[in-house]
């Protein structure tokens, strides 16, 4: 298993760039674009192979016809400056335009993080005071270098259109939209039918964003799925001024180390862009099965033939679920540390695990014949039932109730096939203090 | 019935004066407030007497009992500079206020007027340049002078507070409403429900008028029925910054001269105030009977003896309506152009519907007997049957359908009791060319 590990990590060059071009070209200064070298139908399957959605889906091809650098408009929020994951799903995607030589030019909302929640009732938006914006921008410009080329990054604030704005502006601006319009977004109309409150200074940052793309002349805006709406309320400012709209583009959202929710600092399911590479390692390992695919795909590094032999594996390969696993926390942490941390992560992972268990001094050596009188490392929920002394029904109850632990992890699955870490033994943990060690023959 | 006309005419004195103190007191000089010699109980009966609604109900009694002048808002849109009898209604309610030593305050919303409608779509709200602005100004001014003393009148313009406001002030503002609070405004969710858009800026509107409110510290909203919720936006802006909220007081809309929709320039339906005095007459003359009560309680001067005495006879008098709204338009008339154009405008409506029946060549001239052998004024349906020769049914047809008028007026109503104008004739034109003069025998 070490082998094949290492044959899959060797596939990945050790350095931090995240996305390729579509054929080794060295990026353009700027002004020289290398995706001129390429039709834009190649670049557009190109760049849209991990999309989730393209609006309108001609508009990509379209703006790369245009046959100059194209403007790609990411908005920040700097009343949360801790980036993770999540963000880099979209980050990386920003990456590939840059490689591309189109300008990336990031938004930072420092106008509203000013003005926090004007009606005092969320106290999770207080108003920011300047120093902790600039401080709260700079951490994540931080963050943005271990994805981004920060040298050729505009990042532009919001302010300095809205500090001057006059409310005569601002009556036209919202003379934009209508009041249907903006309860399409599914957040307002949910909660307006819901009772819940729409505070009417909510409706205004959808067409806040979307000016924000008629000011900076965006020819592309990048985010997740969840920011489709206002992404689009921009397309249709621009276009209300004379201008052609821009592309949305949206990317899939990576759900987070739970397994439910999307990734989020305040959910603490998430696994931040600067986390300690021990640290990034050990969150990785601990998400759930049926995630794996989706971290496979949205938090791997690029290269396709890797990750469609991952997904083969995890679909129909002979191995199992916690080696695929690891190979995926290596190559994310490799990304963002390089291959010896990820390595030293690996590594370190193993020893904590292992040492865990010999620390426990009361932890039971049982050979696998043993508990079903077989070789082959036995199903959770046999093991279970054999150990605990418990009708199969009961062990079921008490592994789906999460009372087992399988090398370290809770493990739901009754079916969950144990089998020996490292080809030596399996970890078992029942409950808080019945530990076993199960050794094959 | 002249006679009893000019006995009710005599019940009006001769001045320009609409409202009346409780009783004659002199009114005071703004410092020194009339009202304080009464209770606030007798102020509050006296005040609220034909008033729609008073929210909240015991407010004004509590804003009386403050024993100061108190600061009477009334907002102005410059945009519609003509007045007429539906701003009357309030106008005058205002002179009641002020008449006790009250401050009147007019808002001139001259800061959305100089915006117009940012959508370019209300081509009947272009923006206004400063100047055009101003002219309207005054001559709403000099209309207001009809009904108010202008002398003792503050004339506000919200662009003093409009134009300074920044956008992060307007959030702030936004943040105070809530999208249901204002969907409760019938005018929002009515169009909102049909699929008619509702433009933002729209909803911002009823914020700006409340705001309007805080920035004079206005203790009573007035307006007309179709104001009470913007003007309740006001009263709850004040509460949230922490003040004692207005008390809004909306009186009832007149009727437009159609009978059926609300008094209105656009809907040319309405007695303008400086109309002339036989324009005014004859406008007046014009309304459905139904609507006479109407008139009578909302458009005629302030003396309740005079008003029931004319609504009894429309209910139970002998005599006929005709004459009841001579009293009305006569009153209206004098009110703003005094008892002798208003005597002469009764003189000339009198002449010209003979003189127009006179000028008719091919009237015939037809005794009443021949109608349906009875001295006694037959009913409109009656008539036509006879005088067109078809049957009781055509006769209704035609007459529901508008092609009868009785004494210069259209008249739908097949059961109209024709009677004789000033004890002489009824002149009934049937389609455009048949004039028939109805004689008594």
């Amino acid at each position: 298993l070490r082998e094949r590990l290492a044959a899959i990590n060797e596939c990945f060059a050790d350095n931090h760039t995240l996305t390729r071009p579509p054929r080794s070209v060295a990026t353009g200064n700027g002004q020289e674009h290398p995706c001129r070298h390429y039709e834009p139908e190649e670049v557009v399957d190109y760049l849209c192979r991990d999309v989730a959605i393209v609006e309108p889906a001609s508009g990509l091809q379209k703006k790369l016809k245009l046959d100059r650098p194209l403007v790609v408009k990411l908005g920040f929020d700097p009343t949360a400056p801790d980036l993770h994951l999540g963000h880099a799903v979209v980050l990386r995607k920003l990456r590939e335009f840059q490689d591309l030589g189109h300008h990336v030019n990031i938004i930072i909302g420092d106008f509203t993080a000013a003005i926090g929640d004007p009606t005092g009732r969320n106290t999770a938006r207080p108003p920011l005071s300047k120093e902790q914006i600039e401080k709260n921008a700079e951490t994540y410009l931080q963050q943005l270098g271990t994805v981004l080329d920060l040298e050729k990054v505009q990042i532009t604030r919001n302010s300095e259109w809205y500090s001057k704005m006059s409310f005569a502006d601002t009556l036209r601006l919202l003379g934009q939209a209508t009041l249907s319009q903006l309860l399409s977004r599914r957040d307002f109309s949910d909660r307006y039918e819901r009772g819940l409150p729409v505070h009417m200074h909510e409706m205004v940052y959808p067409l806040m964003q979307g000016n924000d793309s008629v000011n900076i002349s965006a020819d592309i805006e990048l985010g997740g799925t969840d920011q489709l709406f206002n992404n689009l309320v921009g397309r249709g400012l621009q276009e209300n001024g004379g201008h052609e709209g821009q592309v949305v583009i949206c990317m899939p959202i990576l759900v987070g180390l739970d397994g439910s929710e999307k990734m989020s600092k305040s959910k603490n399911n998430h696994v931040g862009l600067q986390d300690a590479p021990e640290e990034m390692y050990g969150k990785l390992m601990s998400i759930p099965d049926a995630c794996l695919p989706q971290y496979i795909e949205l938090a791997m590094a690029d290269d396709p033939a890797v990750k469609q032999e991952l997904l083969r594996e995890f679909t129909d390969g002979p191995r199992g679920r916690m080696e695929l696993k690891m190979a995926m926390a290596y190559d994310v942490v490799r990304q963002y540390h390089g291959s010896n941390a990820a390595q030293q992560a690996s590594d370190h992972f193993d020893r904590t695990i292992r040492n865990r268990a010999h620390l426990e001094k009361d932890y039971q050596v049982v050979n696998v014949s043993q508990i079903h009188g077989e070789v082959d490392m036995p199903l959770l929920y046999e093991a279970v039932a054999s150990l605990r002394g418990c009708s199969r029904n009961e062990a079921r109850k008490f592994i789906t109730g999460g009372g087992a632990r399988v090398n370290g992890q809770t493990e739901k699955d009754p079916f969950y096939q144990l089998e020996p870490r490292n080809q030596e033994s399996v970890f078992l943990q029942l409950g808080k203090r019945q530990h076993f060690r199960i050794e094959s023959p």
